[in-house]
């Protein structure tokens, strides 16, 4: 049968249809894109001069290191946004960034994306110069694909730069958003197979992530605790969506996910900044990232997924109730028509069931066998989540 | 230099950022995955028992007509949602669809999907059945894979077929919401390759959709015209974003289109409801969107693409502003992580390039060449669109 359940945090309904899995499918090998020969991978050590200059390389370089980096962070060199540089104009909508310009007439209006866009402002055909940040955080130096093939102190490298990078964007006042992501495999997104991640940070909230930042502050303020609060205690309390426990972290995957297989790392405290993190947490987290990912590619040949990063906007007020967390997300199915046209979700996979499954890899260990192919289509008669 | 619009229709900003199409890519082939040898489809003639009994077939059938049937409306044998039958009880939030039912305690909470999901209510651990109709618009007879390919007639009664499921849904007192949807291609989520189109009604409506009423209603109020109003004059007055133009239809490429080649076709007067269109207007439609199909064939391989046909929600005050539509939605890009965590697009091709490269497709005529590999990767130095 067929079992709705509503993403609050994203105001959303998501159709859990395990029955889904069983249907025909005419087409095979659709997420194994052939590599181009004799591609010079820009990515690689000795070749540094395919990308802009590094802002920042780990460890810090010093004369007696055999190797010049670890995790080196450059400029996109094909940036999605215009370059913030000292000789930046102010942005448009006013320094505050909560004032709309006083505009008349459709062809003038331009709505302020700091502004209050729950409220209709009208429709804008001027366009913004929208500025910001694009940075490519290259997690080694070596060819690898994924960050589990790094060793244990090499990955909580990748993190702390991403720590050192938030940090300083966060102290840039023109700057009002961040979020690190990682694309993984051409089915995510990715156009390089070469472990790396991105930084995009922006002088703008984007309406969606202000939505859900007043959402949890409106749940704040009817429940006297927070929303991550609760679910982290639902989840703990019910168990059977949990994936992973350490000291500091917890991992499930959400009650209501909008696509198979999705986990979120959450602190186990309340903590808006994730570049606020301990040395401490910061291991501890490198570890729970490594295991989830090692576990879903022992159980899914040529993984694709996205992570991303999220931590609280910089602007004031962000802070409030805000939880920075991580979001795995596997690209196992593709978004079609139906989701596309009205946010409704159908996941033929329960979350109760994908846990069972991370979980039990993660027991399993590495890869013994080679991983199969979609497991997500064979979903097993005994298993509660498709009774 | 990137540019960002808003688009105010789904609250969200778009990113146009032409010079990332240049980035290297290490992967290709990406879209175009292998069918399986042998497969029977369960779509072809002869082959109706591999489906449930028709719901609706066209034309109706005639002893003396030689083919049985052109386009067969049949139940999706894999529903996403349970389907709705005569011995439903009532839905579990009440049959006004409007009211939360009063439950207390994290675990017993059960927010309305009809009820006002602005407002945070609260986690719902609580799942609900959700209830529907699913049905597969098979499009053809002959193993056809492309809604062009049909003869003009052929693809009159496909619509036909659309207009008259909706209407009859739309009687139905437990169902709020329906949406015609297709999918071609593995890239846009389809599993089989015989032309089809699919339709979901829920007993909801999603809140997405009713996001986008309300924010309709808002500007109506506010600017005392709609919102597609003031769209088509300006598409019209400006007229670089305009695809095609019929007596009764507009086809442009929205100012803030999230991804490449998007094309809304939209009536020129307002109509709310898609199945209250008459048999001139449907054959005017028809041929629109094939040759628009056509326009994006004869430039992409393999083209993968979602439609999406949007009719006004069925319950009370639906109609208010809406506008019914079509969406086309290429899939040429892989939404990433940016994207999934910020619901902020990054937009390689500008809407008046595309509207460009389409009008240019449409004169040329169908395939004189055969269609290149992603163009979109190689956009033109002389077009404004890349300057």
């Amino acid at each position: 049968m067929s079992e709705s359940r509503y993403d609050w945090l994203h105001d959303r309904w998501v159709v859990f249809a395990p029955q889904r899995a069983a249907r025909p499918d005419e087409f095979r090998d659709r997420f194994q894109p052939a590599r181009r020969p004799g591609f010079t991978c820009p990515f690689c050590a000795g070749n540094e001069r395919e990308t802009p200059p590094a802002i920042l390389s780990l460890p810090p370089s010093s004369p007696r290191s055999k190797q010049a980096w670890q995790v080196r962070v450059v400029p996109n060199r094909y940036p999605a946004l215009e370059s913030l540089s000292p000789l930046t104009s102010a942005r448009p909508w006013g320094d505050e960034g909560q004032q709309t310009p006083a505009n008349s007439g459709l062809d003038e209006k331009i709505p302020s994306p700091a502004a209050d866009l729950e409220s209709p402002i009208s429709v804008s055909p001027s366009p913004q110069c929208t500025r910001g940040i694009h940075e490519v955080i290259i997690e080694t130096p070596e060819h690898l694909e994924s960050l589990t093939q790094l060793a244990r102190e090499d990955a909580q490298l990748v993190f702390r730069a991403m720590r050192q990078r938030l940090t300083a964007l966060r102290a840039n006042h023109r700057l009002h958003y961040a979020v690190v992501f990682k694309n993984v495999g051409a089915a995510a997104g990715a156009s390089l197979s070469h472990s790396h991640s991105q930084l995009i940070s922006t002088d703008f909230v984007p309406p969606n992530i202000r939505r859900v930042s007043r959402r949890l502050q409106h749940f704040q303020q009817q429940h006297q605790t927070g929303y991550f609060e609760q679910a982290l205690e639902q989840e703990l309390k019910h168990g059977d969506r949990l994936v992973a426990h350490s000291e500091f972290f917890v991992a499930f995957v959400p009650y209501a996910s909008a696509l198979p297989y999705f986990v979120t790392i959450l602190p186990k405290t309340r903590q808006p900044r994730f570049e606020e993190s301990s040395d401490l947490e910061l291991a501890d987290f490198s570890e729970v990232v490594q295991r989830i990912l090692l576990a879903m590619e022992s159980t899914f040949a040529e993984l694709a997924y996205n992570f991303i990063l999220h931590t609280s906007p910089f602007d004031a007020g962000g802070d409030q109730a805000f939880h920075w967390r991580m979001e795995i997300v596997p690209r196992l199915t593709q978004v079609a028509g139906f989701e596309w046209g009205t946010d409704c979700y159908i996941n033929p996979v329960l979350p109760e069931y994908a846990a069972e499954v991370l979980r039990e890899a993660m027991e399993a260990g590495p890869a013994q066998d080679s991983p199969t192919t979609l497991p997500l289509l064979k979903q097993r008669t005994n298993s509660p989540a498709v009774s």
